[in-house]
C-alpha cells in the first residue's frame, strides 16, 4: 500500500471557492456567522436554510460536488463553532452500552482508524415539487438537485459502537445534533444491525473532500450515511445513543416518512397512528434518476447545428445498490433506449491510498454509494418528432422506476419516470423540465394544470386522441 | 436456550404425505425413480419436470410448504442419489482458496455447526406467463406459484469459505451441481462479499421441513440462498469453486438474467454481447405480490351471502427487504388501500432453540428472507361496482411495483400490479386471473388479446371511452 495519491486516477473535488462573504440576506437570522454562495436556490425563504444548487451548476461540477452547491437541509439556525474549538468538539456513545465514551473530535482522530470514502446524500424530498404540483404536500419544493456527493474524512461508525459494547436488547443507534429547534435537538436513528455491517459503510465525518466540513455541513462533526436517505446523516453530532426502540425524536416521528398514499393531509392531523408506524420511515433510498440535459428552457436549433443531441443526467440506488441501467424513451414509454453509464465511483476501487488523512479501502465491497452519470445521444429530426423524453433508471435489484408518482402527505422519495418535454418553435426546439424548484415559476405539471389537465391520468395530464376526460 | 421447541409459537410445516408412487407419466423418462404429487402442473411438458402447485392448493399450505408442493425447476434429469449414500455424499470446496476442502455430508454434519431458517425460494420467472401473453419470451409459462417457504436446515455457506481461506483477489463463489445437462453440469455463481455477509444467510442445506431433500429438491444437498432467485440455490451440490470472476457455466450466462427491454428475440441470438454483460445477471429478487383469493373463476354470490369479501395474497421483497405495505386498488390505481399483513417470519425471531437439528437464530437479524401474507376486506357491493382488483407491495426500501411491465426477452422478474378482473354476470361476480400457468386457458389477458386489445396500452389492453386505438 503506498501512501501517495499520485499513481492511480482517482475523481477528486471540483475547484472550490469558499464563500467569505455572509450575504445580506442572511444578516438579519440567527446564521449571520455563515458564508454562503449566492447561486443556491432557497426553498424555505431566507431562514432556515434549506437549498438546492441550480441543476445545471450541481452536474456540470461532475461527479464530486463542491461544499458550497452541495445541497443543505436546516432544520433551524446553524451552531456556531468556532476553527479553535474544533478538537476540542465532544460527543459521546451512550445508551444500551457497557462502557458509556466521551470522546472530543481530538480523540476521535487519534485514536480511531481514519477513513475517506466517496458518498452521495440525497433528500429525501428530492424532486418533491412534482408531487406539489399534483397536490400540495406537507413539504417544501425541491426539485431535483438535492443530491450532492463528496469524499468524506472520518471513522467508521461501527468503530465506536463496538468500543461502547452494546447490551443485547440493542437494536438502534440513535443520533443528535446540537441544533436545537422548537421540538427539541434534530435526532433520528438508524438500525444497529447495518451500523455493524462493514458493507453499509456507516461513519462519522469531519472532512468533506479534504477539508474541514464547513458550517451548513455540520461543523464540526456529522454522520455520513450512505445509500440512505440524508435525514439521517445528523449533523452537529453531539450524541450516539444505542437503544432497544427506534428514535423517539420529534423529527424522527414526523418527518422522513411516506405515509401510505390514502392518508391525506387532514387524515394526518386527526389520524397520529400513521406517524408512530415505523413501517413508514425511510432508511434506504430508492432507484432514482432525471435529467440535466437538456436543460429548462434549452434551446436546441434544427438548423446548421449538430446531428445529434447528447441527453445527460443522473441516477442512484438506495442501500448501496447499483444503478445498473437507465432507459430513454422518446414515446411515452412504448419504446426505449439505453443510455450509457459512467460510474467514477468505481475508479476509487483499486486505490488502496490515504488520502486527506484516511484509508480509501473499497476493493472488497460491492455496495454503491454514489450516483452515476448516464448519457445518450439522439438525432435531432428524432426530437424534433417526440413530444418528450422519459427516463427511468433500474438497480441491481431489478427495482424499476415507476410510471406512477406514489403521492404522500410528506411528499418524499418522489421518484417516477422523469419526463422532459419538446416543443418545435420555428426552427427550435423548445425544452421544459416537469418544474422549477421553490416557488419559481415554470415547467410542463404547471402548464398543464393551468390548461385543466389531470396530471394522475397516467399520460402527465394529456388528453389522448378524442379522449372525454372523466375523472 | 432452549433445546426443546414448545414453549415459542414458532410455526411448523403443514402435514405432508410424502408420494410413494411412481406417476405413470414419469416412468418412461429418466426420472423413473421420482416419486411425485399429480397435483403439481407441468410447465414443460413431461420432462425435465418443471412445476408449480396449483395456486390455492400452494395458499391453502400457509405460510410454509410442504416438499411435495414446493415448485420445482429442472433441467433435465434428477440424480438419483439411494438413501444409504447419502452420508458419503462428497463436495468439495476449490479454486482462489489457500486449503482446498474435499467432505462429505457426514463430515459437514458433525464437524460444522447446523442451523435452520425459514427461507422462501421464488423462480425468477414466476409469473412469466403474463410476459408470454404479451409478446412470446425465451422462456415457459410460469404462473404466480412458482413461489415456495420451507424450513432449511445445513451449514452457513460462509463457515465453509472461511475454512479453506479464500486468496486476495477472489470475488465469487461458483457451484456446480450433479445434473449433467446438455452444455455441462448446472452451474453459477454469487459474490463472495455477500456469502461473508450473515445478514445475507447463505447455506448449505441438506433438510427441508425437518426431513432429508427430497430428489427434485437436490437430494442429498443443496444450496439456499435467500433473498435471491431459486436459480442460485444449486441443486445437488457438488462444488463450490472460489473464482476472480463470475460464473463461466453455459446456464448462469444463459438463463437468469433480465436483459433490457429492446432486445429483442432476433436480437439476442444475433447479437451475443448481451449475454455476457454480467450487469444484466439477476441476484436479489425484486418486489411482487399476487392475489390468492379470489381465486381464477371463483364467483362471489351478491344475494345471501356475506356483506364482506376478504381478498387475500402474497408478497415478497428481495434480498432481504421486508415488505411493509401491500395496497388495493378498485379502480385501477387513481386510489388505494391498505391490507393487513402477516408476518409469520418474525415469530422465528425470538426463539432461539434448535429445531430439526439446527440453531434456530434470527433474533440479531434484520433481513426478511421469506414471503408474508396480506389480506383485505371489501364490502361486496364496492366489488360489484368495480371493473377489477389490482395489488401492488411496496418494499422497505420504498421500491413499490410498477404499472408497466418490463418485458424482456428472457421473461424474467415480472412484477407489474397484480390484476384480477371482475365481472357480474346475474347476481354472481366472477373473478379472472390474468393467467393461468403453462398451456392451460383462461385469463383475462387472453380474452383482451382475442378481442384486439392492446396489453401494452397501459390500460391492460382496454380501451377508454371514446379512444380511438392508435397503436
Amino acid at each position: 500500500d503506498s501512501e501517495s495519491s499520485e499513481e492511480v486516477d482517482i475523481p477528486l473535488p471540483p475547484p472550490t471557492s469558499m464563500p467569505m462573504e455572509i450575504l445580506d440576506v442572511d444578516k438579519k437570522t440567527p446564521d449571520a456567522h455563515v458564508p454562503r454562495d449566492p447561486r443556491l436556490i432557497r426553498l424555505t425563504g431566507v431562514h432556515p436554510f434549506n437549498v438546492e444548487a441550480p441543476l445545471s451548476a450541481l452536474f456540470n461540477e461532475g461527479f464530486l460536488t463542491s461544499p458550497e452547491l452541495f445541497y443543505v437541509r436546516n432544520h433551524g439556525a446553524v451552531p456556531e463553532v468556532k476553527d479553535e474549538e474544533i478538537p476540542d468538539w465532544e460527543f459521546s456513545v451512550e445508551g444500551l452500552v457497557e462502557r458509556p465514551l466521551t470522546l472530543t473530535l481530538r480523540q476521535l482522530v487519534a485514536e480511531y482508524e481514519q477513513i475517506t470514502c466517496p458518498v452521495t446524500l440525497v433528500c429525501a424530498g428530492n424532486r418533491r415539487k412534482e408531487q406539489n404540483q399534483v397536490k400540495k404536500s406537507k413539504g417544501f419544493s425541491w426539485g431535483p438537485a438535492g443530491v450532492s456527493t463528496a469524499l468524506f474524512t472520518g471513522v467508521a461508525m461501527s468503530e465506536l459502537i463496538k468500543k461502547a459494547r452494546p447490551r443485547k436488547k440493542a437494536k438502534y443507534v440513535c443520533m443528535e445534533g446540537a441544533d436545537e429547534l422548537p421540538k427539541g435537538f434534530y435526532g433520528t436513528s438508524v438500525k444497529l444491525n447495518w451500523v455493524m455491517d462493514p458493507n453499509k459503510g456507516m461513519m462519522l465525518s469531519y472532512k468533506m473532500n479534504g477539508e474541514m466540513l464547513r458550517p451548513d455541513h455540520g461543523k464540526p462533526l456529522r454522520a455520513a450515511i450512505p445509500g440512505q436517505i440524508g435525514g439521517r446523516s445528523v449533523k452537529w453530532l453531539k450524541k450516539l445513543i444505542v437503544t432497544a426502540a427506534p428514535s423517539d425524536n420529534w423529527y424522527h416521528i414526523n418527518d422522513n416518512r411516506v405515509l401510505p398514499t390514502m392518508v391525506s393531509p387532514e387524515k394526518s392531523v386527526t389520524e397520529p397512528k400513521w406517524w408512530m408506524d415505523e413501517r413508514f420511515a425511510i432508511y434506504d433510498l430508492s432507484t432514482n434518476s432525471a435529467v440535466a440535459y437538456p436543460a429548462h428552457e434549452e434551446q436546441v436549433c434544427l438548423v446548421g447545428g449538430p446531428d445529434v443531441y447528447r441527453a445527460k443526467g443522473y441516477a442512484y440506488g438506495g442501500g448501496g445498490r447499483r444503478s445498473k441501467r437507465v432507459e430513454l424513451s422518446l414515446d411515452k414509454g412504448r419504446t426505449w433506449r439505453l443510455a450509457d453509464i459512467d460510474y467514477p465511483e468505481d475508479r476509487y476501487r483499486d486505490a488502496e491510498q490515504m488520502l486527506y488523512g484516511g484509508r480509501l479501502d473499497m476493493s472488497w465491497r460491492e455496495s454503491c454509494f454514489c450516483w452515476c452519470q448516464w448519457a445518450l445521444g439522439f438525432p435531432v429530426t428524432e426530437l424534433a418528432d417526440a413530444k418528450d423524453i422519459v427516463v427511468r433508471a433500474m438497480d441491481e435489484s431489478m427495482n424499476v422506476q415507476p410510471r406512477d408518482m406514489y403521492w404522500n402527505v410528506l411528499g418524499m422519495m418522489n421518484n417516477p419516470w422523469y419526463r422532459v418535454t419538446i416543443s418545435k418553435e420555428g426552427e427550435y426546439l423548445r425544452f421544459e423540465h416537469p418544474t422549477q424548484p421553490a416557488m419559481m415559476p415554470g415547467g410542463w405539471m404547471e402548464r398543464v394544470k393551468k390548461a385543466g389537465g389531470n396530471l394522475t391520468n397516467g399520460q402527465w395530464g394529456e388528453k389522448r386522441a378524442g379522449e372525454e376526460e372523466k375523472l
